[in-house]
């Protein structure tokens, strides 16, 4: 009782401390710390008086996965994996925090969505803001020249969340990526080819790849009269038209961007085609475009690309898009980007016979994106050595997303374990029994599981396996141990039949092996 | 200019610093730290003459993962994780931050030891220190009351990193937990059971678990006249048992936390005491141990787990040992941690007849730990409702430095692909036809590859396949394409034989097809 006294005390003390640094206007954090301690304090006592004000929730953005949302992710990853591993790729892992400089410099206008750490002492830190750059430090760092590496992480960005679209703060990218000087087109076309497999496979409906060369897009400026120190603001701009019609996006160039109302009409005459290979062809003689050498090698590129991609069956699903801006900085050649398209609607193939926009065509959203950045390992190296890259990132959320609601909708249930058999009785004190029983199937290998109590009633243990989706049950009774067999009960049928012990591990293998 | 003045008279100076650690042949580590240092002056002073001064490396005590580590990585956690369901484990993830409060008063004085976030507006957020926390904030928000749960995810703490010794900044933990009213010790016993499942799986020599209980130690210090508003410091000094000597120990206790000499005499006593459910007897008996409720009712508890253990066959690894404490504050029961111990070690078995001290045992580092925390999830719940929880977090990263350091000195190849056959070629401009094969390998769900040049060397392409250990080549040329067959070339054997392209894909399944 003393020890009561003791803490009462304290609170009292913990009160007053709370209340001097609210008069104070001390920093939150500082405050924060000591409610904290003040709320222990009184938890502790136990005379809680019903509430304690801890805030249960995840930080903005963020989100937890219950079992169901894990075992729809790992079928997602499952499939994306199996792709990457399909076309031969290994696999790294860095650190979730960079040095800040490492990312400084690197994403243009969205370095201010970067999260910083606390200078706590010792290096100023950053969370990754995507993988390419923690990969292009890796390359330099090892001084790897060749490689193609998959690698499936969280990445941080302090943006507005918009959950509901598969928008996080806190999300998983999946990228695959080339890295080496090779021939023209090779490893770029593979990259599409991922994710027309990946997309495929996942099964989300119809999709589109749009196809664009950075270097088609400084032509363009450049032959529209864009001046030089404006491209990339100006890309941003364009970037913005997967979002916005044109006439906002042409608003912003002129008004905010200072450009000049015949330059912006012109771009907006190039940003309206689509095509495929054809299209390349028909740029290439372009009066005005062909003035352009970067437009011209981007051209001639745009058109090795669809070579290999006809031989890789999947231009049925990859438009050359002018419009496709892609707003990260470090971009230097073909540039991608996958969206989901609404079933039934009507796609410019890339061997269609002009550059209509598609009718009804509904963007809802990006799923997949990347290209060729062939700087950015240099900006790494103390030599500015150059490793030329290519690369796709799989926007896995919205992926989820979408997923979940299939399941949701679907009336087939998500099982969250792979357990194929409940050891239980229907008697009293055998759990022991149970025990033994269970270890020994442990030991073969079968994935197992028994209730906690004692003497659970067969009824919820046989509930149990209904809800957890375990398809057998092996039933011990004082019977059945005296005449060395076990009851083994099919849960969806309801059939039993007594199996010798040592026929029982045999059984389970063959009633729940995967066909 | 002042400023550039003071920046090259830093740069002097620690140039002098990084000359005199190398003349002292200090660490490579704290070595590089200089240099880092030193690079990053030199790089603020933005004279970088042609060569750019970016500190190429990780943050401190964190480390990349190259495809080779990542294989073993893979291996290790399809080891864990197979154990975790068969157990019948259900997984769920949670974000990397967490909330600063909702970390705040559960760590004790490791509290020191959190990442925090950068206040950059909003909320205040940290990185979460360990697994158990987010998983009782997770159970409590939803409203959990029962779940078997594993959450293989990295951690963060602000530790002094030795990272040789495989002590990370930023780690893994591989944590597997049963929340629920269930009775008592079923649940316990089989976290001890998926510890020696896994420690035995993984093939990394001997171990022993020691095993205590968090009332024993609290109804010890009671019995040797602890105040209670000291068990938790003595207990903190207990826990360097595993590090220090007792007369360390006991200097700590009367020195710095102000216990009696003899109180520090009698604790020592007990904390020497090993045995198995012999000794949890032996104490039950004991006259002033007795005298603790707490304390009875840990080795009654003590004495269940064993029986439980006895039939999961696991009792040879595991030892009741008194010295066992941990830091963590959470603990309200069953504790324990599994070290290994170098082969051939003499080890006191939970049957052994005294409570000696194993002989020669050498501790080369706890690699799992663990115990039942039943009133964190309470600390969380608004009406303080509790569930009671138990599990064990498998300490994977002396883990992963074991199995490379094996890697290593093994003549074995680690490969990091599962590429199955390379489509290669010897003559000249056949890439189109590579590509066509290539097409249809894939489309079989075959792992294949192909090299990104036009025309490579079919040296090269052997060579290729040796370098990454893969199995197969298909040799495509144009006696080949015209007889509408494919050279399939054994890597390990030198053999060829002529195989028709319908034929290709059975036997590369056939050839590459796990035994």
């Amino acid at each position: 009782m003393g020890d009561k006294a003791q803490i009462q005390e304290a609170i009292k003390t913990q009160g007053e401390v709370v209340r001097k640094l609210k008069t104070e206007k001390a920093s939150q954090e500082q405050i924060n710390e000591e409610v904290a301690k003040l709320l222990q304090l009184k938890a502790s006592l136990g005379e809680d008086d019903g509430k304690h004000q801890f805030v249960l929730k995840t930080a903005k953005g963020t989100r937890d996965y219950n079992p169901k949302q894990m075992a729809i992710r790992e079928r997602v990853f499952n499939t994306i994996v199996g792709s990457f591993k399909r076309h031969g790729a290994e696999t790294i892992d860095t650190p979730v925090f960079e040095l800040k400089e490492t990312l400084t410099g690197k994403y243009g206008e969205d370095s201010k969505l970067i999260y910083d750490l606390k200078d706590q002492g010792g290096e100023l830190l950053s969370l990754r803001y995507d993988l390419t750059v923690p990969f292009a430090r890796y390359l330099a760092m090892n001084k790897i020249t060749n490689i193609k590496r998959y690698h499936i992480a969280k990445v941080y960005r302090r943006d507005n969340p918009a959950m509901t679209r598969g928008r996080y703060r806190e999300f998983y990218q999946c990228d695959f990526d080339i890295a080496g000087q090779y021939d023209a087109m090779i490893p770029d076309a593979e990259c599409l080819k991922i994710v027309y497999e990946i997309l495929s496979e996942l099964d989300l409906g119809d999709f589109r790849i749009k196809v664009n060369d950075r270097r088609i897009l400084d032509g363009m400026f450049a032959v529209c009269g864009v001046p030089k120190d404006k491209f990339r603001t100006i890309c941003s701009t364009v970037d913005k038209l997967d979002k916005l019609p044109w006439e906002e996006v042409r608003k912003e160039m002129v008004n905010e961007k200072g450009l000049s109302e015949a330059a912006a009409d012109q771009i907006g005459e190039y940003v309206s085609m689509q095509g495929g290979l054809d299209l390349a062809e028909r740029l290439l003689k372009d009066q005005k475009l062909s003035q352009s050498k970067d437009a011209c090698d981007g051209l001639t590129d745009i058109k090795l690309l669809f070579t290999y991609l006809q031989i890789f069956q999947v231009t049925d699903k990859v438009v050359f898009d002018l419009s496709l801006a892609r707003g990260l900085d470090y971009y230097t050649g073909i540039i991608y980007e996958a969206v989901l398209t609404q079933a039934g609607v009507s796609l410019v193939s890339a061997e269609g016979q002009n550059g209509a926009p598609p009718e009804e065509s509904v963007n809802v959203g990006s799923v997949a994106g990347g290209g060729r950045y062939d700087g950015l390992v240099g900006m790494f190296d103390s030599k500015g050595r150059k490793v030329p890259c290519v690369g796709v990132s799989i926007g896995i959320e919205r992926i989820f997303s979408i997923m979940e609601q299939k399941a949701e909708a679907s009336a087939e249930k998500v099982r969250t374990t792979e357990v194929q058999i409940l050891v239980a009785s229907a008697q009293k004190n055998l759990l022991e029994e149970k025990l033994k029983l269970i270890t020994e199937l442990w030991k073969a290998g079968i994935k197992a599981e028994v209730m906690y109590k004692k003497n659970p009633k067969l009824l919820s243990q046989l509930q149990y396996c209904e809800e957890m989706g375990i398809p057998l049950v092996a039933i011990l009774g004082e019977q059945e141990l005296k005449d060395g067999v076990v009851k083994l009960r099919a849960v969806a049928t309801r059939e039993e039949l007594d199996i010798s012990r040592s026929d029982l591990i045999g059984e389970i293998r063959k009633r729940t092996s995967e066909a």
